[in-house]
């Protein structure tokens, strides 16, 4: 559990005047000032390595926190936009939320016999790995869209949060929910410090992500952006009303659809943003192209040992998730990106090492 | 200028411990019991009647604040949604984006002269005001999509912060910002003081309420939800970024869409929820749903001498805007609903009075 935006109480009149501290500190409304009073006993980005990444990133919060500067950005500008697979948490060797739609689908075709002899079910059905290796991007999303639908959305989540609890990394056998990096919780929490909105901005599944987002990083669920589908209204037999999710997308949030969804939900242009892959390309530009003072960030995975190594930026096996490509690559330089290399810049990646 | 969520702050370096302190109390992550300070010196809701109305809020504020009772809502639980037109300001005599819309046809259909000859943009040239009040709700809906469209958006939030400047409603010659409603904007105000985030849930055009919504409401755009249209991502000559207003709805934020938007942009189901027609009925009976403390409350127009009168719930002849139907007051009633009467409720119902 980390500090938390809106953290969840303990219990019934719990509340101890050290809570109401840390919600105080915890607040996005706050004044840097007073913010940085909850410092005192810890330090700030302390899973960061010293060096110029980590330099970038005080330097800007230095910035645009410091009222007499020419860079300074009032509280309720800082919008912070984070992807999550790849950038907050790990993303090989298969984006989490599909691994719960695959074992989703033999409850969907129970549902649905009509989908058995029908791709790309039949071969998820078969068990055999490298086919479903080879199935391409857009079979994975009409997988997630179908074995997420017809439900209303408190089943939806309630299956979830079920799942997340219960799934493990076959790596490291732990939950997923684990699997966050701890430098980038660190940054979370360094920017909320400072005054910072931070919001997730995900090609994942909003009402996936909503579901952990708050225990996990300390965003809560309106502050996450997502794949959304499409939801209906419709009544109970009871005459209650309720909203089932649809297998129609409403918000692709992936390339520029980032920049869609951030328009969307927020209405405000980023004053920070970071990804890894050639889906947020377009939310680091978008972010890029206001005006004053802005920082955008490129997560790179070059760290076999720790996490895993691949993009052809650095010579290494491209990926069929999380590309960064050569071109995203050569787009960071010229745009004055910072690239964060997870070997060099982290002295650790998980709260557990 | 409102308390606010996340005021704007005045300059460089102007900002006072008064501002701070301001900033503290308006905060919706405190604590209750440190935001009952700010109360010193202000009368919370001192623009309502004393009656069943203003102590049925009463009741539920202190009923989902108090830690030790048993309808206790967690602070971060704490949402409350206000539909705008007829429930935050004045709806009549026609909604004020329409107004917005009509007259920006002329310079829609000089861009576009194929559509001079067309209806309804040839009865809205013609000037003839009868058979404008004569044209359904679905042709105002296509003149309000039309003509925000096929700007970036950047542009359109200036063309609407320099109409909403300069506009004057016809009864009062008064900017229509000035025609929140003092009881409302009180509210507001309280329910932020107990925690609540506040949120707009609009029928009307998310990027038109949110130009002024944090100056009137003290309500940020990322809380403000509407119909929202599609945009598109593209590339300038200059190589930039930006996005375009498509002339598509992606979010038609009425009846049935009030829930789904709130789902779709907040991902929690409000705990309070306000609004003055059947285009509201669906937000109510969603959060009436919910388990545990819920108000749902209709703002009734039953005073034609202070504003308008209208409503066949009381006898009152019908709107085209802002119907509150019989069978929506009978539900009202049925559900537990509180109704707000204008004229038994509010002492005052503008600021300006």
């Amino acid at each position: 559990m980390k500090k938390t935006d809106s953290p969840k109480q303990d219990g019934l009149g719990r509340r101890s005047a050290l809570q109401g501290l840390a919600l105080l500190a915890a607040s996005g409304a706050l004044l840097p000032a007073a913010v940085r009073a909850q410092g005192v006993g810890t330090v700030p980005l302390e899973s960061w390595n010293e060096g110029r990444t980590k330099q970038a990133i005080l330097d800007f919060v230095r910035a645009v926190t410091d009222p007499a500067g020419p860079d300074f950005v009032p509280v309720e500008e800082r919008i912070a936009t984070f992807d999550q697979d790849g950038t907050l948490w790990v993303e090989q060797p298969i984006y989490t939320q599909v691994v719960f739609a695959l074992e989703r689908v033999p409850a969907l075709v129970a549902r649905k016999p009509e989908l058995k002899d029908r791709e790309p079910y039949k071969t998820i059905l078969s068990g055999d790995r490298q086919a479903m290796a080879r199935l391409p991007a857009r079979d994975l999303d009409e997988i997630v869209v179908a074995t997420m639908a017809d439900l209303s959305v408190e089943e939806m989540e309630a299956e979830t949060r079920k799942w997340i609890a219960s799934a493990r990394h076959p790596r490291w056998n732990r939950p997923y929910t684990e699997l966050a990096y701890q430098p980038m919780l660190e940054l979370l929490q360094f920017l909320r410090g400072n005054g910072f909105k931070t919001y997730i901005v995900s090609g994942g599944g909003q009402d996936f992500v909503r579901v952990y987002a708050q225990q996990v990083y300390g965003i809560p669920p309106e502050q996450v952006i997502g794949t959304a589908g499409a939801t209906k209204f419709a009544y109970g037999k009871d005459g209650k009303p309720y909203l089932t999710t649809e297998p129609r997308v409403l918000l692709n949030d992936n390339y520029a659809g980032k920049a869609e969804g951030i328009h969307l939900e927020i209405g405000r242009r980023p004053r920070l943003a970071c990804g890894n892959s050639i889906g947020d390309q377009q939310m680091l530009e978008y972010t890029g192209a206001g005006k004053g003072a802005r920082l955008m960030m490129l997560v790179m995975h070059d760290d076999a040992g720790r996490e895993y190594a691949y993009g052809p930026a650095q010579g290494l096996p491209d990926s069929t998730v999380g590309t960064f490509s050569q071109a995203l690559y050569d787009e960071a330089k010229t745009s004055g990106w910072t690239v964060i290399s997870m070997k060099n810049d982290w002295k650790r990646v998980f709260a557990f090492e």
